[in-house]
């Protein structure tokens, strides 16, 4: 069987398809920030588009809405100077009774050159890289429970602008890790950048038997979760599991887990605080922290657009990661 | 508290964000046209681009759903050479509970450089104005009753193109002055131009309580109203007045207000015929005055794409504008 | 009464709008065909893009909607450097109950240079050609059960692609004839390009009474209609039509009509096998002929791209056809 890697690097360890963070080598993650990194400044000055993928066509294909994710790989592919078309699955040949597999050949055979896949099965997008023609690159924009790298790839960017070195830091990623597809990219990014130390924080309810595996500590205290923590990544707690099975109430969740100054003081004094968005304003988080000095939320936003600028310039010029021999 | 003016123009009075024409300069008004007559042309020639926006990304944000308007907003964008975002946010992330300063907080951190605002709620716009970065521009394209500046604009433009001088001019509004974002916008650049004489023309219950305190007179009979005007401009009746506490019925309305051959002939000779559109035949406006040769009803559209343009550039550039001291 | 052809052609013989295939000279097809095989080398190229339609405006109005041909469009489009606005007319000022002539007449003044237009009314594209400004083109890309000429012109492009001359050939065409704007209009393009054979193939239900008129043969046994042939041309079985009075249920359509391998059998060792798309596996045709050998199905997709970039340039210049004297 093939593994993820051996779909995602081309000969050479060059990034050919983003599908997920597990197992990639440590250099192409900082070949990934470092990109980025160029292009961050593209977001600021007057004129931000670069000519890099002129005349190339990328395909939002998202199966799933979610107009902000959608949104920034639209941005950043346009400020690469790409052509972006936004196929809504949901009312497209899908709807005719045509297979996955028939949508993904038809639009191929357009000569498309990207296609950024969201998807609610996990593995969709890997399916599709598996099956696509040599020339195209596909992005995961988030499948199932499985992994959304890009969002794990922003977030260590985040976190190694404001602290650097990896390996002097303590982690705590809190929230419902059970059905986060981003906590698990995090974790794999964390891991390979050599962090020093990373926590799970939530109930037991919502921490997934056996995490311990991937080389993370489970808390199932908030207090002692973000003792002498560097970074808090508070994870969104979905509506549909407010009231089910797996929390009381959200009231009660709020006072276990919620990130509230008093909470914060535990962590220590210049831990940053991270939310993929978007945030429950007082049900994973307090407002007064949210929008506090040690948050660095909408920064992820902006660093968003430049990592996936950097994502789809590297899996489509095959040619800019280092070579991994 | 602050003023619109104060967040519409900065410290040199030059167009910052376009919220509302209420309390604007005389001077500025006629900028914006100015700079609109420029563009006229350039949807004329064959090459209809321009690069004055180039590398800068617009935001149609639309609380309210209008394909017309959203249109030619994203067609004036493009002609700047801007990269338009469209953001349909009833599918967005407020459905997931998220607050409108959210929603803007993060779309503002994907470095975008204006938001054109459609929202059913009167002051939404000046709202986030008042939030925004500060480089970004925010463009009200329409909130609840309140304003339609850039509606107002295209019909003063209009009007100048036929008139000329606005001082020698009477204006006849018609119709449903109450609920009227348009009228309001209108009655508000008509004054600041120094329009001779403004009227407004409906029934009792369409007229607002006191409207005279706008400088307008009020006519409840539509031949009265229209007597010796130079400038005739039809509301639209919104369907769902049509049958409810409002008018009697559709067809005493039209026999009342509805604006016929016979009642254009209480006009002066040379009398333009103006409606923002969509025109509902045969309830406010008769087909032969909307397609016959006073009506400039399509060059209203027309001149919709130089003024948003204007408004777009100047906003943009912040140094556009008549210094006003 | 204007035809078709007063309509699509100007006084030189060139192309002004593409509404039919109907009644067009032979080397207007000829002409469109190479121009697209001008532009086939464009889609495979890095850089797609030429600029023959910079600063132009491609309105993609879709009365119906059709991600696969809204998308092929707006690729070719944007591959012409076109600017591209897609107007959903289910959500758009129609609703408001404007008509369609109010609506075109609204784009029209927005100074847009093309609409392409989908429409469940047969007539609608026509209608429009007939009333839009003289510097305005119409493509038609799918009206009713009357025409899809674009669609009719990829299929005779990738016959001639593969089999070259047309008066040496024999084509089936097999399914639902009665219901299908593809199959009129390709019969239109087979006949004027000469074909030596036309066939159409499906059971008495969906034969329309006196097809023959049309200059085909009709047959109401697969076998027999596919003896001998160089092209098959399956067509999609509406799902609609799958559990009417049409035919007796899905599975005898298959059973009597399927393209499966015995069948291709019949026709020549080496003919093609084309479908429109998106193709109903194991209903009109058995997944190892659709992805066998013999199938030039997903070519026809990339060929739509070509024919569309050809007909929507030359259509835009006035220019390119040929002199028909």
């Amino acid at each position: 069987m093939t593994t993820a890697n051996d779909l995602q690097l081309n000969d050479r360890g060059q990034l050919r398809h983003f599908l997920s963070v597990e197992g990639l080598p440590q250099a192409l993650l900082e070949s990934i920030m470092d990109t980025a990194e160029s292009f961050a400044s593209v977001t600021e000055q007057t004129v931000k588009k670069v000519p890099l993928l002129r005349g190339k066509t990328i395909v939002n294909l998202f199966f799933e809405t979610s107009t902000r994710t959608r949104t920034t790989f639209e941005l950043a592919a346009k400020r690469l100077s790409a052509d972006v078309l936004n196929v809504n699955i949901a009312t497209s040949a899908t709807t005719k009774g045509e297979s996955l597999l028939d949508t993904i050949r038809n639009i191929e055979a357009m000569h498309v050159d990207m296609f950024v896949v969201r998807h609610a099965q996990s593995g969709a997008p890997h399916f599709i890289a598996h099956h696509v023609a040599p020339h195209i690159s596909v992005i995961n924009a988030g499948d199932g429970r499985h992994a959304h790298p890009t969002q794990a790839m922003l977030d260590v960017f985040t976190i190694r602008k404001h602290k650097g070195d990896f390996t002097q830091l303590k982690v705590a990623i809190v929230g419902d890790i059970l059905h986060s597809r981003v906590a698990r990219s995090e974790i794999h990014a964390l891991r390979i950048l050599g962090t020093r130390e990373i926590r799970v924080v939530g109930p037991r309810t919502l921490l997934p038997a056996g995490i311990e595996s991937l080389g993370v500590k489970a808390y199932y205290d908030l207090d002692s979760g973000l003792e002498g923590v560097d970074v808090i990544i508070m994870l969104r707690l979905q509506r549909e599991r407010m009231n089910g099975a797996f929390i009381p109430s959200e009231h009660e969740y709020y006072a276990r887990f919620g990130l509230t100054g008093k909470r914060l003081a535990q962590a220590k004094e210049d831990a940053i605080v991270m939310h993929p968005g978007p945030i429950n304003r007082g049900v994973e988080i307090d407002s007064k922290v949210a929008d506090g000095s040690r948050s660095v939320i909408l920064q992820q936003v902006t660093h968003g657009i430049a990592i996936r600028m950097a994502v789809m310039s590297m899996a489509m010029r095959h040619d800019s990661g280092e070579k991994m021999a």
